[in-house]
């Protein structure tokens, strides 16, 4: 729609295509409710107040807001493909998302990115991207790709692409690494997003002033005050994993809204069907006692400013119609949500207008392994005895690990599994370029009386993670996951007793969102016949490699002791010393 | 100096140019004040906290806050040139103004525009600008230049533009006017002030659909609340003649913050050296009840981030150094300023480092008048008897007019001035293209009992009003403003009792502010010999001129009645009526 017909409907001159009517405005500019029509031309807003329209809708007293926003979203950790991740949460209110395409791009580089943009088109919601320089994460893992500067600058040219995704590689940052700083400058004055677990003082300043400008890894109310005070918007995380709105929360004060917004970073499809998506956050922080203007504050126009998208946001003139109808504030319950003018979402059901335009994109397989055999997956130790072994202690509902060190005996020349202490084994297997790399090493925490679980997700640079009590359910397991090009199996005596295909880039499926959480339930029922200790095992594994956060990590190149930035040896003390 | 570099002295691991210490910052991102160490390097602030520097200032418990910034100003409206206006400003504290040189454009163009660009080189401030689309304000007056959407487009690729300046205009944008449209169409995104004085409802909407987000002409409560709703940024202006901060200051609450800013708009030489700047208004705020922290937030993130300079508006790592040092918070008592890492100003004494380069910029010159006669000063009637005269009424301190009727009678086939009544004559002559054009009306307010009033500055075409009570006196008022290239003068029985030139366009002059503001008390002295009843009688002679707000004005085409948008005859009745 040219500008002047916008005028002219505006103006009162010519009908709006849609008046919804006898609404209750959450004006999150003016931070009140009020009563008001919201008429729509096209895809905008074009007027608040008295207007012909060719539709009437009467919102019967409902609460209009602006579709909500989740300011970073890594959409692969859903495991469903653009569009199915699109009807699941438009379902919820949101209307945009800012995604960040880190984990395909670890496995595809600009190809994968390049696919998820492809993917993003006809959707239901908005989907921008931000382009993440930190490919591979750091140097201690093998990813399938590698961005330099060179590779993202091109991609920052998309007008859907609004700047750089978390800067994970806070180190090379903060020590001047010519390269990071690169990959900075292409950012040109764009925004780029933070990823600074922990960073504080001088560092954090270092990071800042490299044109870092927000963070969403702040887990301590200390850590955020220090980030805001120093320029950073904060980006407070509820994702499946990772819950800091709790710890952060009391830092929100009404004069400072401007400076939050909500994201959910990392969540999978069973929370995301069970809890909601920024609905969810919102509904958590008005339980907390926050007010529900300023909670959908933080929800839609604060990541709209944040993100230069000067047309979202708000309920307001010449902004894009995309609208999250409410028949509850307080409880946040979403029944219609609008987008650029048109009806997405009614009582929990996506409608999807532009569906018959997505075309089937074909990606190439991702994995792509040496050939293996059980015997790679022995520890082998020589001399007698007992050897102190470095193990990572997994968290349920956490992406840190812990770390200690076990006394295990050599038998055979070997370190063995102990079910019994819940000692593993875990592996993994670089999947990218069949190069035969290979991690070993002893989680404590799966609880696993016997089998394996295997996985082709595992952060950043998801290569194979395989945690298991034996050689042969572990090598049984790596293969049935290569076999299904990508995703999760459950292993024991041999048997495959469940599998998940994850066939785009080994992260993602075809299925909608309700079949793909029926399907993990039962790959869940599988694991818990192994015993399986944590909720969510396969999140568990995924993070076991993840080598920028937590104490220890795994990787295809062995131990990384994450805080002195260093590989070290499994073994922390042999017999002989 | 590069990225590297920043990062390297952010780190600690170079030492810093300058450490500010014993400060306590005045953080508007965390809207609080906390103690802090600030350290530069080179024109940024690079880091808070412990660092080691080549020079170290104790600030003693001082406040360091971010430079102030002016968000619309027309320096011209200071008669001072930019870098004399700079050097007044930045003793206030301020150290950015975003200016619309919508004055010198009117009598000079695009040409008026660059020069204003060129002026701003090496000052102590950042002088931004916004290009004015509305040249002229209407169509019905005559002014120097109009600026079409083709002249336009081209001023916006410089990076010291950051958008299009208040459309003033208004009835064109709502009415759909191809030109007015295409001239937003300019902006591409960037931002684009309003000046909707008055505006509401569907019209207000069209306005702000058309892509209009800013307003600096609230002067009630509603009208801004109104405006906030619907997604205007509101600029709480406190100028010499308008002054809203009452008026709007309720509005104000934590949780709405980010939506408003400070700015002058016009300002002159006298309030400017007496009052200040927007320190003036920081101190009137909190004196009239405001947080502090909360008003020094109206001017200085919050302007930085509606013009999306982000690398400015607050005391942060990676931000430029411009910051102004307070020994007294409530009182905003400005004892230093910084400006890109550099010391501008120093209790109320500007320094002005880079004044050396900055070089001397000729203006051709811009009066421009048809020949003229003292006949032609006379108000002509045909008939006998009385007329009913309109009768534009002068406020001291508002930009608005009123209007009356008055009945004049008519003596040698004229109406003439009737000092005892207060009733002068006023003209406007065209001075631009010398096409003889000249408007006659009266006027009650200025209160001379003899003599004349005579200026080249009259918003917003500038040209000569003069104001009398004979023609003679008139005539010679006009002439003298001519001989000397634009300006002032006061003129009584056929003698020049003082004027005062302002040679650049007819509206500025090159002298310093304190020599400026010593001609202007010289000058209004020599008013006051005619016993001149308004404070500033200059500046409502100028704004008797404008005829986009008020009720009744006069131009060079005639008398206008501002609200019904039309030309009107002098004459409202006649003897044979």
């Amino acid at each position: 729609m040219d500008l002047k017909k916008r005028v002219d409907i505006a103006a009162g001159r010519e009908p709006a295509d849609l008046l919804l009517r006898n609404g209750r405005i959450v004006n999150v500019l003016s931070c009140e409710v009020h009563e008001g029509d919201v008429a729509i031309a096209g895809d905008r807003i074009i007027g608040i107040g008295s207007y012909r329209a060719h539709r009437v809708i009467d919102l019967g007293g409902m609460y209009v807001c602006p579709g909500f926003i989740d300011g970073h979203v890594h959409v692969e950790s859903s495991m469903l493909t653009v569009p199915e991740f699109a009807r699941l949460v438009v379902t919820h209110g949101t209307t945009a998302v800012i995604a960040d395409p880190h984990e395909i791009a670890n496995v595809m580089g600009a190809e994968g990115i390049r696919f998820m943009l492809a993917s993003s088109k006809y959707c239901p919601i908005y989907v921008f991207m931000m382009i993440s320089p930190s490919v591979p994460a750091s140097g201690f893992e093998s990813s399938g790709a590698e961005l330099s500067a060179l590779d993202i600058a091109p991609l920052l040219s998309d007008k859907w692409v609004l700047g750089l995704a978390e800067v994970m590689d806070y180190m090379g940052v903060i020590a001047g690494n010519d390269e990071c700083l690169a990959k900075l400058g292409t950012a040109d004055g764009r925004p780029i997003d933070g990823h600074a677990p922990g960073l504080r003082g001088r560092e954090l300043c270092a990071y800042i002033a490299a044109g870092i400008h927000s963070d969403h890894e702040c887990t301590s109310l200390e850590e955020a005050r220090e980030k805001l005070r120093l320029g950073m918007h904060i980006m407070i995380r509820e994702g499946s994993q990772a819950r800091d709105l709790d710890a952060l929360l009391p830092l929100v004060r009404p004069e400072t809204l401007d400076r939050f917004m909500f994201v959910t970073d990392d969540k999978d499809v069973e929370d995301l069907l069970q809890e909601g998506h920024i609905d969810h956050i919102i509904r958590r922080a008005v339980a907390a006692g926050m007010n529900p203007v300023h909670a959908i504050k933080l929800a839609t126009i604060n990541p709209a400013r944040y993100f230069r998208l000067h047309d979202l946001g708000a309920v307001a003139p010449g902004r894009l119609a995309c609208l999250t109808i409410l028949d509850d504030l307080e409880k946040c319950h979403v029944r219609q949500v609008y987008h650029a003018g048109r009806l997405v979402a009614q009582d929990g059901v996506p409608i999807d207008p532009d569906a018959p335009h997505r075309k089937p994109l074909v990606l190439r397989s991702s994995i792509n392994v040496h050939w293996l055999e059980p015997e790679q997956f022995a520890v082998r130790v020589s001399g007698e005895g007992d050897c102190l072994v470095h193990v990572i202690e997994a968290r349920d509902g956490h992406v840190e690990t812990g770390r200690t060190v076990e006394r295990v005996p050599i038998v055979g020349g070997q370190l063995h599994a102990d079910p019994k202490r819940d000692l593993c084994k875990v592996a993994v297997i670089e999947r990218h370029q069949a190069s035969g790399k290979m991690g070993l090493g002893f989680v404590r925490g799966f609880g696993l009386s016997g089998g394996a679980l295997a996985s082709s997700v595992g952060h950043d640079s998801h290569n194979l993670v395989v945690a298991g009590t034996n050689d042969l359910d572990m090598f049984t397991a790596a293969v049935q996951v290569v076999k299904q090009r990508g995703g999760f199996c459950v292993v024991r005596d041999g048997h495959v007793l469940y599998r998940l295909p994850l066939p785009i880039a080994g992260l993602m499926c075809e299925l909608d969102a309700k079949t793909l959480y029926a399907e993990l339930q039962a790959l869940h029922r599988a694991a818990a016949a192994l015993d399986v200790r944590l909720r969510r095992p396969f999140m568990a594994l995924s993070f076991l490699t993840l080598s920028v956060i937590g104490a220890l990590k795994l990787t295809d190149q062995g131990l990384v002791d994450v805080e002195n930035y260093r590989l070290i040896d499994l073994v922390a003390a042999r017999p002989t010393d």
